[in-house]
């Protein structure tokens, strides 16, 4: 079996689904690409299977908020593997034990003292044989998240755009990667915290442009300091605009997914549909397709967004 | 178009869910077909829409606690019909809101001074020109939901078991039905709250036993009286056994869902995983089928059961 194939055989299709209710509210055709019952709950095993299946090593390090750790974690499981996974302390504890359940090796660091790169780079120096795994910024990555862009730009009628989350931007460099092997233009469209508005100041200023500090934001995957240096160079000319969402419509989105789709969405897998509230004239009209990116989301955050 | 294609192009495929974790939790090999992404958020649309192209009638009324009434109004909204839905004046809001936004006509009934029959007899004799369609005791609802039960046959490989809930029967006596073409024998099985246990003493004394009330359960689609007739004559020997779930696993169950495969069901939706839990023995093993039959909750509700 070829790797390509292999990659088909254990990763799972996009979940399409359709809700004329929220389609109604936000003034659009919509169909939601959604990742929430990808393995471990998230877009992010594309890219960790990807990873861990075409490198050679066998101890595989990465950082990662959580949803890249829990995929690498079970990447390697399943590729008898092992990996370590740096979270920030102040990771949601529902992450934490996922990584752990499907066998990866947590170490916590307080970003407040340490930057989680630097203690992956102390790890790398411990572990000499290990493969230092970005979740945001390495070929192999955007690689497995075009399998997503592929999927959707085979869908009947494909749509006029994708409207997906951008933290480190591999999600939506693998989407354009994906999508530009469609006979039919499909735009891609970047939706991103306000309160981390890199991507959005990067494609202004031609460049990539960073944040001061690890944003403070709900959308926990989005909490990056900037865009990849890989993806930059697919988002600089591939991605249309991005748009920077306040907080407030985050948890709106969050919650219209919840009332109108029967969607349980993590906040950071709202974006997209935050965008679509957030800037409507760029939406109206058009057939859209909208990536729930993930939703492994602590209930006790969920049931605050419930009763807001 | 033939009525049955014509069924097939309106209503959506099951949603097929797998996650390891639930799995291992409930130690069964465990597919999820989840209804909750059905058009108006539960299987009823099977059965509603059934109904309403069948029916020569242009006006439907019946009596629901909510899943049917959304799902005749907006069936009865595609066909271009009309309808009136009776509610228990203690229904939750969101399902009342539903139903009139899907174009139905709401009728609150307070059910401790009158039953919803009664008012659908009193709505009967102002409309001679209407059917009354029952949500749960028509051959048409039956041969609707029969469409579930012929996707899960589908499956391959084919579960050994369906776990399903039960209200007043059109569910399961459907998937009953819909597997009986399958080559290779699926038994099935109904999860019913033990505070409305009729259809489990129904089966033992091999007649149909009433509830002496509206049963007081959180699973408010089970909220029944009694089994319908029709689908007594298939459920009393296609019927494996009924398993009663305490309220609790319930709670329980609809919050594994949420933890685990990220799913959003009604409390009535998790009846079969509830009754994986109540008993294991029954289950451990086998390659289950667990109907996740709807996803339609107050969003209050469920953030009492996310934080239990």
């Amino acid at each position: 079996m070829s790797q390509l194939q292999e990659f088909g055989r254990i990763v799972r299709p996009t979940t399409i689904i359709e809700s004329r209710q929220l389609s109604d509210r936000l003034g659009v055709r919509l169909v939601i690409a959604s990742e929430t019952f990808q393995h471990t709950g998230s877009f992010k095993f594309r890219a960790a299977y990807n990873v861990a299946s075409r490198v050679p090593q066998n101890l595989l390090i990465t950082a990662s908020s959580g949803n890249f750790g829990q995929a690498l974690a079970y990447a390697c499981s399943l590729l008898r593997k092992s990996c370590i996974v740096v979270m920030p302390a102040n990771s949601t504890r529902v992450k934490v034990d996922a990584v752990r359940e499907y066998g990866g090796q947590v170490e916590m660091v307080d970003v407040r003292v340490k930057s989680r790169q630097d203690r992956v780079a102390e790890l790398a120096l411990e572990h000499p044989d290990a493969y230092i795994a970005s979740s945001h910024d390495d070929p192999l990555v955007i690689e497995g998240n075009s399998s997503l862009g592929k999927e959707i730009s085979a869908l009947s009628p494909a749509p006029e755009m994708v409207v997906a989350p951008v933290g480190g931007g591999g999600l939506t460099a693998g989407i354009i990667l994906g999508v530009e092997q469609s006979p039919r233009k499909i735009r891609v469209i970047g939706a991103e915290p306000l309160a981390g508005n890199d991507a959005a100041r990067s494609l202004q200023a031609g460049k990539i442009v960073s944040n001061a500090a690890e944003p403070e934001t709900i959308a926990d995957g989005a909490r990056n300091i900037r865009l990849g240096k890989h993806n930059w160079e697919i988002l600089k000319s591939g991605l249309t605009v991005v748009v920077e969402v306040p907080e407030e419509t985050i948890i709106q989105a969050t919650r219209l997914l919840f009332d109108l789709a029967n969607l349980k969405a993590e906040p950071t897998g709202a974006l997209g549909v935050a965008a679509l509230i957030t800037r409507p004239d760029l939406f109206r009209g058009y057939f859209i397709c909208c990536v729930v990116s993930g939703g492994n989301v602590d209930p006790g955050l969920y049931a605050t967004i419930l009763t807001a």
